[in-house]
């Protein structure tokens, strides 16, 4: 371990997030609004801490181990949640420390479950802050999904090493900045893309920008209450579905499709059961709900399904209707959906589809073995032969993603609440998706909550993004010693 | 293949099973009941089956292939369901063809799932064939988990060819009788022992006959509409309890300690993680329901969660109280008690607890790699080393079980349930329990539910009595190939 450098490099995370909140600093005297100190102290508080940590600790000349990787990203996460809540206690948003950390980690983690009551009357800046939350969180989880996670070899992601040949980093340290700056290139362009978009569908401009930072996170924050149904357009509608579906494939894939090569998503034997799993729930939902008579046309129910569905799989969590008030298969099938996720090396969460294509496969192929015994038939994406370790990796990661869903919904039902609402509320917090069913769901809130089970989703959501490994690593004796 | 052989022996089973059926027909007589016609036209048609298919297929002299022993397995259940129907059928008990089979694939699987809406109205004939149903399919189970299953290397159970050096066949032939004959024997002496004790607590013959054949084979039919509640003795419930829990373990563990070994059992990594899994969630139960002020004293709260745990982790189903009118984390425990079961080799479902005990095991071993990447660390159980094989077979088998369970949920919740009730419901069969939550609770029945999902459902027991991979083979084209 490296603890010196580990403090160094969160010191100047801590400086990138005080820095940050010059934005919503900005939005506050744009829209004439007077929380200018809060924002300020949040900044002093922020920044102070980070030259602090910088200056007491200084990096040094070793390289970075495995397990300073693991320190680096766990901790970042849970600084961010905590030095990222200022802004919202700093200015009165939330009086409640459970309350602003679980909307924060609920930002940095693209999750959008939300603790507001009523989010329309917070000041424009504190919902531009909750939005740029999210932008950033993207930001994170692109550089973390491929270039750091693949390095430090978790739950089958190694697998990104080998296989895609687009940016990624081979080495810790070399390639890094570089394949951050391309990734983040191609973020800033499909965002700036999705402005546009949303302007001409009608959109004003605040709101434009902060669903674009939403979406591209497949975070779900909204500035208004109704979410996305307050627009009552289905321009914006199918305009947001797409870019919910591009922000839920691989960054990788789409730098090659800018830089020329537009089949690659599709010889993705990843992408291509992604867009599978939305093709077919989606039909699924609009036979259902066309079957059960709850909207006139066959055209809406393709709309709405569609939406929901690219919603609820690449977790976004935006909500176009109350899809409570679906037949209850449908809604099993969101739930579900919960699960699979986006792909890898998006900013998607959830066991996300390469994970669950590969267990399926394997799955698969135990059947043939047991047909053909002493035959080798190994189990095989895009043409390539997994190797055991990646698939100990997969099975182990999506075990312990049960075992963290099971223990914390049950700590959750034991607070108070019924059995529907304390599996979707941890399901969609360790997917990061956003909204659950039954007292968590699309119209409601995480706010009734006891302040425990907060903690716990808190946690979930961490937990979730930093795929299950990174953060429960640290609850393991044996990665402190020496 | 060899299915003259194949069916031959089917022809063989269906004998056993008419003969079987001269019991029902002798309580009948004893009972003074109307119904021997039904019995006896039950056991014509079974019978003259059996001859026929047996005089038209011959018993080959070839040994019998692993896909033999997967379609003579699979096949077998398969038709004693639909064989083993007739008494209700034809004595009226029950005029759906559906209701019978999943009334007597709820016997053989010994699951406990009813279609019956009054139980206790039905003739004492009736409801002893319902019983004997479990009873024969606990033997059957015992055979199929100890002597089968481990030839045919499904799902880890290998493991048990080498680990158990009691009475295990290593071939599918030689000492496969000898096994069956050395475990039934435990199976009748443990099955002696329970009778006498029900006695003594005060029970009469016909349900202390009844009981025994439900709890040794850990199925849950009781002649009781209340189940145990009906007869208010907590030396029955504590009885039972025991019964239970002996039979929800190993019986080549029983039958080591028969012949003097008494630490046998404590031995055994599997059955020390049974105890632990049981004592800890009777534990929690009794600390939630005394919490939450539902019973007087400590001791009662006790006794209820302990009864009710081991009914529902061991699978047999038996309730001693509406546990519906409990919390929603007492309830939410024992539906995942329902994924857990009871030990491999005994009469109970569901995933078994040496394979959760080696998915945990295995989740700690990939947290310790992804510290140590370079290290060989292997999983071990007992001491041995697990192989890469046991490990993908238990890994496959546990995921394609959430598979059913998902599609099978899915499609019961299609048919008109609530989401708690399709789940419920699917893994109460899934896992042979037999009471559900929400519509399919511990006082309720499946009767209500759509015919499709009572097929379904049916399916789901055979397919999780059959360890999931058995019956899902027989849906794999290659299978039937050449």
């Amino acid at each position: 371990m490296n603890p010196s450098t580990i403090f160094h490099l969160l010191g100047f995370l801590n400086l990138i997030l005080a820095g940050s909140m010059v934005l919503p600093l900005i939005v506050n005297w744009i829209y004439g609004e007077s929380h200018a100190r809060g924002y300020l102290l949040s900044m002093a508080v922020t920044g102070a801490t980070g030259l602090l940590l910088m200056l007491i600790f200084k990096k040094s000349s070793r390289e970075l181990s495995h397990r300073d990787g693991f320190a680096i990203v766990a901790l970042g996460w849970v600084l961010a949640t905590f030095f990222g809540a200022l802004p919202y206690l700093f200015t009165g948003a939330f009086t409640s420390l459970v309350d602003a950390c679980f909307e924060t980690a609920s930002g940095f983690t693209t999750t959008g479950s939300t603790m507001m009551t009523d989010i329309a009357k917070n000041p424009q800046a504190i919902l531009f802050w909750r939005a740029l939350t999210q932008w950033l969180g993207g930001m994170g989880i692109i550089l973390l999904s491929l270039a750091i996670l693949p390095l430090l070899g978790i739950g089958g992601m190694q697998l990104y090493k080998a296989e895609v040949p687009g940016p990624t980093a081979d080495k810790l340290r070399p390639r890094m900045t570089q394949t951050a700056r391309i990734l983040w290139q191609v973020y800033l362009l499909i965002s700036a893309a999705q402005v546009v978009t949303l302007l001409f569908g009608g959109m004003n401009l605040f709101d434009s920008v902060c669903h674009t930072f939403t979406t591209m996170a497949t975070g779900g924050f909204s500035p208004k209450n109704e979410s996305i149904e307050f627009y009552r357009s289905p321009f914006l509608e199918y305009a947001i579905t797409f870019y919910m579906f591009v922000a839920g494939a691989n960054f990788s894939l789409h730098y090659r499709v800018l830089k020329g090569e537009p089949l690659a998503l599709f010889r993705d034997p990843e992408f291509r059961f992604y867009l599978a799993v939305v093709l077919f729930s989606t039909l699924l939902i609009m036979a259902n709900l066309f079957g059960a008579g709850l909207y006139k046309s066959l055209l809406d129910c393709f709309r709405l399904a569609l939406f929901q569905v690219v919603s609820i799989q690449t977790t976004t969590g935006y909500t176009s209707v109350d899809f409570e008030k679906w037949p209850a298969f449908s809604q099993y099938l969101l739930l579900l959906l919960m699960f699979i996720g986006g792909c890898a090396g998006s900013t998607g969460g959830a066991i996300k589809c390469v994970r669950i294509l590969i267990l399926l496969k394997h799955g698969a192929r135990e059947l043939k073995q047991l047909i053909h015994p002493h035959a080798v038939i190994p189990v095989k994406l895009g043409g390539k032969i997994l190797s055991s370790g990646t698939l100990h990796g997969v099975w182990a990661l999506s075990f312990l993603y049960m075992v963290v869903l099971v223990l914390s919904s049950l700590a959750v039902s034991l607070l108070g609440t019924d059995i529907l609402t304390a599996v979707s509320a941890v399901a969609t917090t360790l997917g990061n998706t956003g909204p659950g069913l039954a007292e968590v769901g699309p119209m409601d809130n995480f706010a009734h909550l006891h302040p425990a089970s907060k903690w716990i989703l808190t946690f979930c959501m961490l937990c979730g993004r930093l795929e299950i490994f990174t953060l429960l690593i640290l609850f393991v004796p044996e990665f402190w010693r020496k």
